[in-house]
């Protein structure tokens, strides 16, 4: 896909697989905002009053269907809003042609490469010469992470002249990475200072996230504010354990279009997330075997009735079987 | 227990362990017949009527607080009632003492040897010398297969002066048949032939009865219609299963006061009894396998996410198992 | 969809949506085959002695990639297959693809027109100037149908010349027939009689058609033996009562994307189907509610712990529910 | 019953319902021994170094079968134990009969008064002359409480010469605890004191006790060290959430030996016992209804599939079924 932004005849950017899916998408966002009442109730309380009004928000989070709805809320409540997706294949085309018609900057699509990843996001940060985002929703660190890698090449840039080298590095995305802020550099050698300087801060979802500005945090490298989402319990105890007990077998059955009843599941650890997953395929008929090293976790698995074995065993169990039974 | 039938005040027949638990099984009574809302129904609707005075009723089914029920509501349609258990252990003691004391005459209690049990059947069996009973509630077939051998043996020793000899077996409960019918000709020679006379007939609730009547139907040895109530959609497809699912955890855990989540339950067939004791146990927090040799049932069993063994598998199993986690 | 028959290299005919999504059908051909393990042993024990050498199978079944399977199967075993589906919206197009590049005659497409979907029928029935097929096997009984119509409607113009009247109905697919029918006979007064001539017979998998088969039976005019596949017990036990519990969570969850725990399920309807349909939605965190008219049927959803409500009273549980809470 | 210690021939002291029973509450320790393997393998790996040797343990915990093995834990690592139960319905004779015989001074039986739980709970304490005991096993925190107050009445004494009043309290519990110690304080003003100094500490199991600690310890006024065992993970996420699971139904059944499948269960609040009982209920094929004012908690609810009411809605809905459905 040539990367090149597209405009929308009132000017907003955009870049998305298929336009023509907008009116799908639209469908899509109709039946998600009758689910998700907390953010439509956010529109009727505070869409009057317009507390986002001028703020310029960027989101680097799964372009899908429940996140549009998200972003409508954004809008809904005055803000302006650039967003990308935090996953290659997580975009869903028609959400993405719906929002870029119809509400803000969006740049992505399903199956991106990297390096397409990494444009999109840093389109996603781009407000043009006047700096970044007031507000970032970050899903995994990626959009927090070009700000802080841009902001240390051009400090060492300022003091010894060096742009970033992408061969300085094994990594492939990182090299990708490094990339981009060199070309930046080039560009405005004070860009991502000023994303940073403008920024109110930044919302992080994931455990990897949080994991990552918890450290910098104690390295005192961390630039802004930030707040870990994560950890609040509608994410912990809803989002790991009933939405994978939700999305486990919907992906399974869209990816195979495969019987769980009968089959045989394994399911590698027994925290909030297996625990959904164990249930999302017990239930469906499958019988459940989990491995799982942690002895609390090991006994809850236990008095749920589901067979429990250390790795080993697991692996020596189903040799035996596999040559029996 | 002295065998020595006692009497009420009102001069009702009865043998029961503990007359003094009438109080308390007539609290059970209460609760139960909340819960029995079709034979509460009949009382309501047919007790004004009263088509049942004048009919002798026998009897031989679990002496327990939902008969209880059962035969007060035959009293109550104007029945006169005989009962014994179908079962040496079944009995619930305060039922007995409540019917015997309130209701009906009552030959039962928890613990019967076989000499006291056949003893019982034979009881409620005896209506004196007008002949038996009108009708038999019959579960297991004892008070229909006592009239049957009855019958047999006053025609051998019409014909042949002979008496039934309780050495001819070696089955120690067959030898006790023949005692009591032995017992039962020096007394009346016509006893068991006056009881097939007045009968009407008899029903019959369990498989292993009903197996036995269709034989002597095709054998025209029958002597009276029979009602096969086993084979009815309320008794086989609740009682079975949902019954089963009910009573078997409850079973267990009276008798032994133990934890079933975490276990390991073996349920040996999966029919209906099967598919009911399989649940209660998968949802008691158990892990199931089941051993089933029908390809269909076995196949249900998957589908419920339960392991499958023919019994052979499930040894070298459990011995390999046991020999290594 | 222009209607005009298509070929491959090697002569096959084939209607289809689009040929290169056959290698994508090839794949879904290759998980299927593991869940399979009937059909696959019937190639591995019956392919070498090519039981079907000869035989001509016309198929009118849902063009899934279950039914691929099905139809190789076929193959494998000598026979030429014709297929179309029996129903306008279930044809999966990468199995289409699949089995028209790489096995049999193919005329189906998801999203037929009414017109389209009888073409389709028609072209699956036509062998060519030697008659039709030795077997069908039906779904729903449409094949059944035009084959039928198709003797009588040449019966009749045999006798008086008349051609069949597609405005004597009112039924706007019933039209659909007739003309086709009336097309046919302007060419081969015949078509039909031959048919039915070199037909073997047909197996039927579905309550509908079975119950015209029934009927025909009855009325003295079937005209071919018929294999009734739909009561067999792997049908109405597994295919209704299990396939349901997949398959309504995975139709629900492609079709809109919403979180089916918290939400209110109505099943109507007890049976095998409904059985499967409520524990799918129970276990998936929905509350059931069971609308039912047979007492059994009631009582067991009650058993299974769903609310149970005749349809008047649970239209009045949502009126006040709605206003209430 | 008469308040009188009794012993056994060895001279231990006890007070237990039936002494006859002590075989029977053998086999129920002997079935236990086996579901408790943590307990066992103290008594493997500790019993040879006797870590206990010489110390006192006085319990005041449900007298059950379990605790029962816990006792002959403590005494197998070469404690001294005197027990009471915590609750005056919970002890199992048998057990009590066991344990008085075998192993431990045991004071206690099902169904005591008020007056005689406190003697019992005040000679589990009373270890002679030479003070109370080492540690204290406590439930419910009642062994704690009586060393507190009668330290406290020690003081007043000391310093006023008065006793306590038991007519200075409403509470008719709290007058036989005063009355208690004021014939303790005739018999020895320093009983109490004597106690608190031998003392190392005790440990507490439920919510209730733990509170009252732990406010003690910000008054200042807790007298000797406490160990929280009601918080421990295998506490609140075992014994709550799968001990309730188990308890409820075995409860239910033997008290009121009535179907629990299709009955409506209304469960009080969601938490961890609240979910054991719910999944108790849900699964025995009740309908459960939770009432639930914490928000995380009813969301937890109704993502099980449980209907949620506030207590309001709950009774409107009740009055409004029961007078039509």
């Amino acid at each position: 896909m040539a990367l090149l932004v597209e405009k929308t005849s009132s000017g907003r950017e955009y870049k998305v697989k298929d336009m023509s899916q907008a009116d799908f998408g639209r469908l899509g966002l109709e039946l998600a905002e009758v689910e998700m009442p907390g953010l439509m109730a956010c529109r009727t309380g505070f869409g009057p009053s317009q507390p986002f009004k001028g703020a310029r928000i960027t989101g680097s989070l799964h372009m899908t269907i429940q996140t549009a709805v998200l972003i409508e809320t954004l809008t809904a409540l005055g803000a302006e809003v650039r967003w990308c997706s935090c996953n290659i294949f997580s975009t869903q085309d028609h959400a993405a042609a719906a929002i870029a018609r119809d509400s803000a900057a969006v740049f992505a699509w399903k199956g991106e490469t990297l390096q397409e990843y990494w444009w999109c996001t840093e389109r996603a940060l781009d407000w043009g010469p006047g700096g970044g985002p007031d507000l970032i929703v970050d899903d995994g660190g990626d959009a927090t992470l070009l700000i802080h890698e841009g902001v240390k090449a051009e400090e060492v840039f300022e003091k010894t002249g060096q742009v970033p080298d992408p061969t300085s590095t094994d990594n492939p995305e990182f090299q990708i990475v490094l990339s981009i802020i060199k070309e930046g550099l080039q560009v405005d050698p004070k860009k991502y200072h000023k994303m940073k300087e403008r920024l109110v801060g930044v919302s992080e979802e994931t455990t990897t996230g949080v994991k990552r500005l918890y450290q910098m945090q104690q390295n005192g490298t961390l630039l802004f504010p930030a707040i870990n989402v994560n950890d609040s319990v509608t994410k912990s105890k809803f989002d790991n354990l009933y939405g994978c007990r939700h999305s486990l077998p919907d992906g399974l059955m869209r990816a195979t279009d495969v019987m769980i009843a009968g089959k045989v599941a394994v399911i590698c650890g027994y925290g909030d997330v297996g625990k959904g997953c164990a249930a999302a395929m017990k239930t469906a008929g499958a019988r459940v075997i989990v491995t799982e090293i942690d002895p609390i976790c090991a006994l809850q698995a236990l008095m749920e009735g589901l067979q429990v074995r250390i790795y080993l065993w697991f692996c020596v169990g189903l040799w035996w079987e596999s040559g029996t039974v």
